[in-house]
C-alpha cells in the first residue's frame, strides 16, 4: 500500500471515505444520492440481518411484504406524517416511455401514459401498511398484528453520504397493532430493547437508551424511542429508532376492532426500523487508521490464512496445514478464509486484510512448521503471538470471543471519557467547541430552549435518557429540570 | 368452511385465487397490480430464497445491491433492452410534495422539484449493473465478476394476477462478466442447471430446459435459455430464465478489459433471474380442490400437531407427548407446529391446515394416548394411518421425503399424460382445441411460422428443447426442421 490516506485526526469525514473505499463496502453509483453496496459490504449487511430477522423471529413477528408505491391519496392520510416526509420524495407520474422521434435512439417521457393518480415511492411504509391492516382486522382476536418487512426505501436528501444518508437504503420495517395502549407501548420498549442487545452484543457498540423530545419525534407517532451511539470522532448517531404510534394512523385509516366485550375501538399501533446506516455505525465506532476493523460476530470472514513460502514444496506442506486447519475451524462454526494466491506477496495480503477489518490473520512458514507454530495477528489491538497448532482451532474461538468484548469495552470506555456533565450554559458552549462528546445537562423540557440550543451551537437534544440521576435546573434558563438530557452534534 | 370453493375442473382461475385466499397467501393491494404477500407466503418464499442463496454461493457468486433507480441516459444506452422495457416502466419525474393550498391537507406534485432527468423504477438492471462494472473492470484480473442480486423491480403490466404478473415483483438477478465467450455460455448453462436442479428438488416441480426462439429472447440477450414447467390446465410458465448477453452491454457501456497478453476487447456477460412467479407455479403445480398442497421441502410448517380432548387433564396430558415430539423433531431439523388453541375445534384446524398445505396433520386423542399410537394424515394422498408414538419422528423424517418424492413423481406422470407429439398442423389445432398439455412437433425455424401458430392458435414455441429426437419436417410448413420443439399455451 503506497498510497497515503487520511488518518482519522486529519480529517474524519476523508477517513471514513477512504476507509469504506480501502475495505470495498459500497461506493456512489451514477444516480444521484444512491450508493451500490458491494459484495464484501452486502456481506457484513447480510451478516446484520441475519441476526436481527432471528431476534424479531424469537419475539414473535413474521415477516412479510407491501407495495413499493404509495398512492398519494393514501400517503395524505395521516397529515403529520404526511407533512414529515412531503418534502424528499421520488414522486411516479407516468407508466410509459416512447421513442424520440427528433433523437433516434432515444426514448422521452410518454405524455399520454400520465398516471390519474401519483405513486409516492415510500419513504416509509406506514400508509401503505394501515390501509391494508384496515381490511385484517376486525375483532380483538385478529389482534396483535406483528409484522416485519424488508425492503428498500428512497428520501430525496439533498445532501448524502454512503450508508449515512442516501436517497434510497436499505432497511426493516417493522409495524404492529394491538388492542390496548399498553400492549402497544410494550411492543415499542421490547423492539428498542432488541436494537439495543443488537448493537451491544453484536455491533459492539454500547448505546444510550431513551425518548426523542417532541420536535425530534418520528412525523406521526406520540413518543420515539431511540438508541444512540458515539462515534469516534465524538458526534452521536441514531442508530435505530421505535415509534409508539398511538391511534393515528388507525383514526387516519380508520381501523377499529370489536374488544372481547363488544366495544368498538381503534387500534393501536407501533412501527421500529433500522436501516444501513448501521453499516455507518459500524465503521465509525472500530475503525482506525489502517482501515476497517470488524467486531468477530459481524465479520464475514472472521479468521484468515496466508501463506509464506519460497519452493512449491514448502506451499504444499502449509497448504496441508491450513486445509487441517479449516476442517476443525468450520465444525466450530468459524468463517475461515485460505487466500492461497500466489500471485500476491504476503505483505500485500496482510494490508488488504487489515483494511478489510479481518479481526484474526494467521501467517505460516517452514520454520512455523518444523516448530510446530503459527503466527497470529489480531486486528484490534495489531499485537502478534506465536501459538502452537496443536490446539488451535480452540484458542481461536477464545480469541474472537476477547476480540469481541475488547471492542465494546474500547468503545464504551471512549464513550465514558467523552460523556461530559455540564451544569451551566456558558460551560456547555466553551466545552463543546473544543471537544465532541455527549453533553449530560438539564433543560427546561421546552421547545424553545431546544431550538435556541440547536441554533447557537448546532448541537441536539439526542434524546432524554431512561437512566437518569435526579432533578436540577435548566443551564439556559435556569427553570426546573426533571432529569439530565443528552445533547451532542450528531450525524 | 361452510363456503363453497371452486374446483379447478369448474374454473381453474377461480381457484387458483380462492386458493391464495384460504391459504392466506397474498391478496392484492390498494396499488394498482401491487401484491401484498401475506406472512404466510412470504415464509415460502424466504424458504425459496434460502435455497436459492445457498446453491448461487456454492457455485461462486456473492450478494451486492444497486440503485432502484435507472436515469434514462443509462435505461437507453443498450438499445434493444430499452425498446423491450420501455412501454412498461414506472417514471420518477419529481422529488418533492408541496401543500395544495386550495385543498388544505392535501398534497400536489411540486412542479418546481422536477427532476433534469427522470428516473425509470429499474424493470430489470442490466444497464445500472453495466454502468457500475465499468468502474470495476480494467484487466482480466478484474474478471470474473459473479454477483447476485435480490430485489424488487417494476414492469407496468396492464393486466396483472398475484404472483404471476404484477407491477412490482420480488426477484434475484444475476450479473455476470467474463473473458470469454465460453466461459459466459458456460455460466448462462450452469444457472439454467441450478435452477432446474431447485425446481425438480425443492418445488418437486419437473421442467423442461431448451433455448427460447429469437423473437422470445430477452431484450438485449444473443441467447435466452429457460425451464418450462407445465400446470394442472395443461398451460406452460415459464419458471426461470438464463441469458447469455454476448458482447451487447459491455458495448453499449464501453466496458473493456485486457486480457493476459495485453490485448484490449469488450467483457462477455450473462444475467439470470427467477422472481416471486415461482409462487404461483408452486401453487398451481401441486395444489387440488381443498388448497394448497405444499413439497415439504419449502412447507413453512412441515409437521402440524392437533390435540383431540375433553378435559383439561386431557390437554395437560396431550400436550406433554407433543412436546416431547417438538423436541425431537427439532433435533432433526424438522418444522414443527403444535396447534394448542383451545378455542378451535379439530375439525376447523384440519380443514385450515389442509387449505394451507401443511404436508403433515398428527392428531391425538385420549384413546391414542392409552394405546401409545397417534394418527398420521398426508396432505398429498389424504390417507391416514395409525402409527406407534414410538419411534414417531423418525416416521415422520421418512414419510416427508416419501411426500417430496411423490408430488415430484406426480407432478412427473400428468406431464408425461400430456406431453403429446404431433406430426401435422390440422393434428395439433385439433387437438389443441381439446386439451392442454405440451405439443412435441417439428417447426421450419422462422419467426414468421413461428407468429403463424401463435395467431392462430394462442399457442406459443416455449422453447427449443435440449434433449430432442432427430429431424423431420415443418408441421406448418414442410419445410425441414432440426428437431421438435414445444409448443403450449402459457402463463
Ligand atoms: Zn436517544
Ligand atoms: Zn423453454
Amino acid at each position: 500500500m503506497s498510497q497515503k490516506y487520511s488518518t482519522r485526526a486529519e480529517d474524519y469525514s476523508k477517513w471514513y471515505n477512504e476507509t469504506i473505499e480501502r475495505a470495498d463496502l459500497a461506493e456512489n453509483s451514477g444516480v444521484r444520492g444512491c450508493m451500490v453496496i458491494k459484495p464484501y459490504g452486502y456481506a457484513i449487511w447480510e451478516k446484520i440481518q441475519a441476526q436481527l430477522d432471528k431476534m424479531f423471529k424469537e419475539t414473535g413477528h413474521q415477516n412479510a411484504y407491501f407495495p413499493l408505491f404509495v398512492p398519494k391519496s393514501l400517503f395524505e392520510a395521516e397529515e403529520k406524517n404526511a407533512e414529515g416526509f412531503a418534502k424528499e420524495c421520488a414522486i411516479v407520474t407516468h407508466y410509459r416511455l416512447k421513442t424520440d422521434e427528433k433523437n433516434p435512439g432515444k426514448l422521452i417521457v410518454d405524455p399520454e401514459a400520465k398516471l390519474e393518480e401519483e405513486l409516492i415511492v415510500r419513504p416509509t411504509s406506514e400508509a401503505i401498511i394501515w390501509n391494508t391492516y384496515k381490511g385484517w382486522i376486525q375483532s380483538y382476536r385478529d389482534l396483535p398484528i406483528l409484522i416485519n418487512q424488508w425492503a428498500n426505501v428512497v428520501r430525496w436528501e439533498m445532501r448524502t453520504r454512503i450508508f449515512l444518508r442516501t436517497a434510497e437504503f436499505l432497511w426493516q420495517e417493522g409495524h404492529t397493532a394491538h388492542a390496548t395502549k399498553q400492549e402497544a407501548y410494550e411492543e415499542t420498549e421490547r423492539m428498542l430493547g432488541v436494537y439495543a442487545e443488537f448493537a451491544e452484543n453484536f455491533m459492539a457498540m454500547p448505546v444510550i437508551q431513551g425518548r426523542k423530545t417532541e420536535s425530534e419525534r418520528f412525523a406521526g407517532a406520540d413518543d420515539t424511542l431511540c438508541i444512540e451511539a458515539m462515534m469516534q470522532d465524538g458526534k452521536a448517531l441514531q442508530a435505530g429508532t421505535s415509534h409508539f404510534l398511538g391511534q393515528n394512523f388507525a383514526k387516519a385509516f380508520d381501523v377499529k376492532f370489536t374488544d372481547s366485550e363488544g366495544k368498538l375501538d381503534h387500534v393501536w399501533a407501533t412501527s421500529w426500523g433500522v436501516s444501513t446506516r448501521l453499516m455507518g455505525a459500524l465503521i465509525m465506532t472500530h475503525s482506525d487508521d489502517e482501515g476497517l476493523v470488524l467486531p468477530p460476530k459481524l465479520a464475514p470472514i472472521q479468521v484468515v490464512g496466508v501463506p509464506i513460502f519460497k519452493t512449491d514444496d514448502e506451499y504444499e506442506a502449509i497448504g496441508k496445514k491450513f486445509d487441517e486447519l479449516a476442517l476443525k475451524l468450520k465444525a466450530l462454526g468459524v468463517s475461515f478464509k485460505y487466500d492461497h494466491d500466489k500471485n500476491r506477496r504476503p505483505g500485500w495480503k496482510f494490508a488488504e486484510y487489515e483494511a478489510k477489518g479481518v479481526p484474526v490473520r494467521l501467517a505460516m512458514g517452514p520454520r512455523d512448521m518444523e516448530n510446530g507454530n503459527i503466527e497470529v495477528a489480531r486486528r484490534d489491538t495489531k499485537t502478534k503471538e506465536v501459538v502452537s497448532f496443536e490446539g488451535l482451532d480452540q484458542h481461536l474461538v477464545k480469541l474472537l470471543n476477547e476480540i469481541q468484548n475488547n471492542l465494546y469495552q474500547k468503545a464504551l470506555n471512549f464513550r465514558t471519557d467523552n460523556l461530559h456533565t455540564v451544569d451551566t450554559y456558558e460551560e456547555f458552549k466553551t466545552r463543546l467547541s473544543k471537544e465532541g462528546g455527549f453533553y449530560l445537562a438539564h433543560w427546561d423540557g421546552t421547545a424553545e430552549t431546544e431550538a435556541k440550543i440547536k441554533e447557537e451551537t448546532q448541537a441536539t437534544i439526542r434524546c432524554i435518557p431512561f437512566e437518569h440521576t435526579g432533578e436540577g435546573v435548566c443551564m439556559v434558563t435556569g427553570k426546573p429540570s426533571k432529569q439530565r438530557v443528552v445533547i451532542s452534534k450528531a450525524y
